[in-house]
């Protein structure tokens, strides 16, 4: 699958800034800069700068500065050769045609990070966390992802995937004797082996919960009756981190709108026109789409004006919009014009989450967004352990346990040795998937066709 | 003016990429990268590439590559370190702000090369000259900033302007020695520098024409009446330079749509609603509007239908439109519906290019583009000489040659010394606005903020 061509491709995001940084990798990276640079590159040392021209014959596109990475000692542990250049759209494109022309080819998306997987540079779940990396955009996904760029759960399943060979070549050993019924591979260790490695699997199955809403944020759906104060609320939540995240140049409005970041959680504050929009009664958010988009939720706080709306009005409330599986919390507003025994005589349901606050003088906002944390993250986070976060990793690990568990079955109610060796393969095939032990061609075009060109 | 801050800035464009930028400058910025990353940089040699972490106490925030510029080997000729990071805008914000807490401050739209202007590593018109090399979107614009950068006119004025100034001093000199009546200036040889030098000047201020359209584009209105083919035209016009715009990733539809380049030059087709828009009389695109916008223009080419207007209505249409300083074309369509003969019958006034085309099938319309070229551009181009494009500089050329005007009234109708030395000094002032040998805070304040942050 590695092609023998030096690639070639802009590695900044695109648009007029102060330098832009254009990146080759392949045999012939360095001597195909060579060939349009003011000085000569090919008796350098790795890990080495040099300013100078590039010159499309005799016309000077640019003033650069050369940075030498020689294989192995780079990125796709190729020769990588990045060139830093003003920039501006016109120039990074002169030099990239002229590039081409001396002999590179442009790069597909993520073919750098590709090439340093097949070159071994790091294995596939590291790679995909470059990808998440890149994406990270709040304190929990940076941390997950750059945990599992620096090895992460690969090396455990590595490991582990090392054992179950040892057992699945002394199975295939016994095939080879067959006739002599030995058993080479130790059932109960092997069963043991397994149950280690279930255990392991579940535990990264089970953090796949935690990990995703980590990756993509938690959504949250604000509800309530018209002049319940969800506007106020709103404010009074994202103004604080509004100034935070407008410091984060870049960032377009449209994405960090709504998304609230909590103990570096992104919440995503659902903006459901239905609830959001004057309606007269609590009926009228009862349009499935906006059902629909509560039922997608994680979380809905159901705000309340604790001083106009009866007790019963307002447990009728709870009773239509609390749904299994969707943790709630109740939000009592207006605490500034009523008193908090007002709140006692509601007799809310023991399983339900609540809060009096008051948005319009900002009083327990701060607690509010606390009680949003314990309710979505509670202390999950707080042991230290290894999070999945990408789909295909959990559904690799779902395949392996259930090859696993055939394995276990072939144990308890004897099988012969093929059947057993053939599920032990099946278990290794997807455990080989996750850290790219194991892949297809599909398999990376799949993954890499994700990335950004230049990566 | 320079700071013993070090300053930190994102130096590649906001966005995701695969890489990000951020670029320190100062005294301390070796120091304060060392404080935060994983390998020590002290001991390290001018123009390294080290790869490693950078890390907020135990937290790993990202594994970069960092290069070292040790002073006055730099940019800036101040140590500077490049931060190669993963392109997340969480994780060069991280990283950003944690270098701030170490002690580097956030730099200031174009610091980094007031910084290289202030510590000599460039006069104030190449330092100019870096910001329009980013945002040059022409080959024209590109090499005439291009050789702004690398000297263009500096070395010249700087050369006369240091042979103005030995005339100064002899000519303060004289002013010691007033009583004697001596003259240490050979007022011959200081009129024929001034003169010398006025030939120059004269041709820096003619060339700022050529060089403002370069750099900024031409203005090309085209007018007609309706079903002219307006439409048509403009589409054949850019059809192909369309494709091979959309190559240049990154540049917004917004800024190319009705940008043509005719031989690496920009031709801003200016889309004045009144005129592409249906109307019933060549009199109603008379609208104010729209007549400004052909005043505002360098070129008006007019289309006509040659089939079905008769020569009479052309001949009215030419003289509405028809302005001076205007450069104008008239262009016959529909050729492939008519013959050819049919335009001599026109009587088309001698002073105005004229050509048929057939926007339709396409022909003609490389030589409508060239003519184009020819009309504003001409053999101007071709003489290789330096142009200017800043207007700024061409406001203290126009100040110096009054200046020199003086100089030369008082040397015919001979002055004191000392009239010839203030008229002098005046010259020699303009003339260093230019290069940046004689600077106003305010004046640097008034280019530099126009940087983008970063560079």
């Amino acid at each position: 699958m590695i092609s023998n061509e030096t690639i070639v491709a802009l590695s900044t995001p695109q648009g007029i800034g102060a330098i832009g940084v254009i990146r080759l990798s392949g045999k012939d990276a360095i001597s195909i800069t060579n060939s349009v640079f003011s000085k000569d590159l090919l008796k350098q040392e790795s890990h080495t700068l040099h300013f100078g021209l590039i010159k499309d014959g005799d016309v000077v596109i640019d003033e650069v500065v050369v940075a030498l990475f020689i294989a192995p000692k780079s990125y796709t542990k190729e020769n990588v050769v990045e060139i830093s250049c003003h920039g501006s759209n016109y120039i990074i494109q002169q030099i990239i045609s002229l590039l081409i022309r001396k002999g590179a080819s442009a790069a597909k998306p993520g073919e750098f990070t590709l090439r340093a997987f097949l070159n071994g540079g790091m294995d596939l779940s590291q790679a995909e966390a470059v990808a998440d990396l890149i994406s990270s955009d709040s304190q929990a996904a940076h941390s997950v992802a750059m945990n599992q760029l620096r090895g992460g759960f690969s090396t455990e399943l590595n490991v582990l995937r090392e054992q179950l060979i040892h057992f699945a070549s002394m199975i295939e050993l016994e095939l080879d004797f067959s006739e002599e019924d030995v058993e080479f591979a130790n059932r109960d260790q092997l069963q043991d082996l397994i149950n280690k490695i279930n255990l392991v699997i579940n535990k990264l199955i089970r953090s796949f919960e935690l990990g995703n809403v980590i990756k993509e944020g938690i959504n949250t759906v604000i509800a309530g009756r018209p002049n319940a104060g969800k506007s106020t609320l709103l404010n009074a939540l994202l103004n604080e981190d509004r100034a935070i995240v407008s410091e984060i140049a870049g960032t377009t409005r449209d994405t960090i709108e709504e998304v609230l970041n909590i103990n570096g959680i992104n919440f995503r504050l659902i903006d459901t026109a239905g609830i959001r929009e004057a309606t007269d009664t609590i009926e009228a958010i009862g349009v499935e789409k906006t059902m629909q988009k509560i039922s997608q939720s994680a979380v809905l706080v159901y705000l309340f004006d604790v001083v106009n709306l009866s007790a019963s009005e307002i447990r009728e409330d709870i009773q239509r919009l609390h749904k299994p599986g969707i943790a709630f919390i109740a939000v009592a507003n207006k605490i500034d014009l009523s008193f908090t025994d007002r709140v006692k005589e509601l007799g809310l349901p023991s399983d339900i989450n609540f809060i009096s606050i008051s948005a319009k003088e900002n009083q327990q906002i701060e607690e509010l967004k606390q009680l949003l944390y314990d309710t979505a993250v509670g202390d999950k986070l707080s042991t230290n352990h290894t999070l999945v976060t990408n789909i295909r990793h959990v559904e690799a690990l779902q395949k392996t346990r259930t090859a696993l568990d055939s394995v276990i079955r072939g144990l308890t109610n004897p099988v012969t040795s093929d059947f057993l060796a053939m599920d032990i393969k099946q278990a290794l095939y997807y455990l080989g998937e996750i850290t790219g032990k194991v892949t297809t061609d599909d398999l990376l075009e799949n993954i890499f066709s994700k990335f950004c060109i230049g990566k």
